[in-house]
């Protein structure tokens, strides 16, 4: 990435890549605590929901200047950056923009970059692990209440996650409501890919390592 | 495919292929409606039935005028176009065919062709969307008044769908009627190969991905 | 294969494959007969039981044969097949040959091979299949008077195969004796690397028959 | 491996590892014991222990060994074996340096190198066969006495773990307290990934297995 040829849209990107990643952890703090501090104080949860509020806004105000940025047309923008529009709507994905962060992050501590398939490990593993606890957030917020559900706290909630994404699935624990069988369905659909992608290249990796090994020791 | 060396059944193949697709969506609905209206206003169930046999005798012309034009023996016929065959037996595995469905759709938009791995993701995932809601429909079917089913509404077959197709397996459903473990049997083999195939080329597609940016980037 | 050249084990091999295979189809048929009339007329229990030895005597009279002609030493030959002495003494994992079966077939018919990834395909989802039945009769015959047991049928413990080998498992159905355990873990492991690889083989030819469309047709 | 070459730690690693191994079978034996005769005489508690701690303090000075043979700094020895960092403070993940061990043995008896696939098989195998029994043993621990729970023998956490690493997951049996939940979740994110490695590796055998067989039939 040379700067000379760096557009404006692109400079906004790159300077508000990690910090937007951080308002995204506060946003996921701040619904953690509105959606767990339901029995508990009112001021928690209005602490919770004053961040939520504030965090959403930033990426509201992020996605307009990119909008403003980019010279398109709206609707042209929104259908080029479908997944960003997206998660503009619910923030609760922006796990799924990892991939940038990670880059980011690297490029700050000019790191070499590391093997192809540890990188695609520690990507898809990291952004499963976040849309997961997003979805247990989620799964929880609908099932508290319900009658008949076997999900009852936010740590339940974590663990029929786990079950879940490696498609155990016990059934100790199932989603009752619909709203929570709804995000179940994105979250297997999501999750699966994401985790098999995992999968697929810890077994690349490891025939790789393999391989290799062979090559340095011709003489054996 | 250039039109002078076009046969005539391909010719026949070519105009018919978007027509059956919106017929099949309409023999979808019609199941739909005759096995979710078994309660409610026989009407429904009749307009329901009555949509189910039109749109068949249109699969059954079809087949049969592509049997004469191809010009071959009937027994031969059946052989080369064994999956045709069944699926005339059978319409709800009509999604089966999407894939020239979608062939027929870019073409007509004249699109340029999308990544190999988007487009093995995009068919192998509508089929089994589509092979997934059959499935529900045809449980449901066999289920909804069996003595100790829990599979009681088209919600609850959708969802164990859902259940099934990804392998998770909660157990909260399960169907139990002979009919409805046939059904389900088949719905596991082929819906996990389709599903297998979304993941594999998704792991794919993001080695893909990671490994072009590298080649993009060769200065960091 | 040229006869110049065939050894005499080689021969043995190539003409007693078939005659093996239909045995052990009648062994599997015998099994059956014996596991599930435990309860009929005893005659039945005893038909089954017959068939069951007469052809398992055939298949230890084949691989003595075989000792005989390799004109290894025991030991050796029992270590360089040992693939084999595993089967001879467990007969129900006959199945596994069926890749050389398949390919006695093939020749005979002097059929052109298949696609590569069809015959490995074919090859395992059949493999799987009869191994499936093998435990569901094995399952079977632990569980049938168990105190507790789920698995009551022979069609429960087919049903139950059908969750255990695409790990669905509901838990409507679960072995409850050690016996049952045992075989059922075993089955786990060789059905899963079986269907593996049809699911891989599945996702491979599919990637293969897009890319092949894409070469045939570069103009658009 | 060039013997002159060979730096000191290398050389104390050559010959350590085998013992270790070893040790650590012992130590899973203790382990086991220990877990196991909870209800027992004391006796044999106490024996268990007694295995448990002396082959951790061999593992402890080994460590300390390379440590010291390394001339690294410690802090950044522990960061760059941050695996056997890890073991020394869990010895019960031991299993996953299998690898090495493996490695040791095939040179000691001068085989030649397997198959690639062949030997990724079976080192993953193995890793997750006895990260499995580890993974049991810990289960088995804090399940044992608590209330509600369903898996009470260690026949039982074994039969449990069956289910987990093939993902089946029939809910028979499901982890109830905080500390069981969790090793579950390691078990299933590591095992998940060495099973997976099993039957990529599998898939990919198989179909080099059907690829050389055309490679040497061209005439058919």
């Amino acid at each position: 990435m040379d700067d000379a040829t760096e557009t404006r849209d692109q400079a906004w990107e790159r300077r508000t890549e990690l910090p937007l990643f951080y308002a995204s952890l506060l946003f996921l703090a701040g619904y953690t605590v509105s959606v767990v501090a339901y029995r508990a104080h009112p001021l928690w949860r209005d602490i919770g929901l004053g961040v939520v509020v504030l965090t959403w806004a930033c990426f509201i105000v992020d996605y307009l200047a990119r909008l403003i940025l980019s010279r398109m047309r709206p609707l042209r923008f929104v259908r080029v950056h479908w997944l960003d529009t997206l998660i503009v709507m619910l923030p609760l994905l922006r796990p799924l923009r990892m991939v940038k962060v990670h880059d980011a992050i690297e490029a700050r501590h000019n790191r070499p970059r590391r093997n192809l398939y540890a990188r695609v490990m520690s990507y898809a593993g990291l952004s499963a692990g976040l849309l997961g606890f997003a979805g247990a957030l989620g799964v929880h917020h609908f099932e508290r209440q319900a009658p008949g559900a076997s999900i009852l706290t936010l740590g339940d909630a974590v663990w029929w996650v786990c079950e879940t994404l490696t498609t155990v699935g016990y059934g100790d624990m199932a989603p009752v409501t619909p709203g929570g069988r709804i995000i179940a369905g994105f979250l297997m659909a999501g999750g699966l890919a994401l985790l098999g992608a995992v999968t697929g290249s810890f077994s690349s990796w490891m025939l790789q390592a393999f391989r290799r090994e062979d090559e340095e020791t011709p003489g054996k």
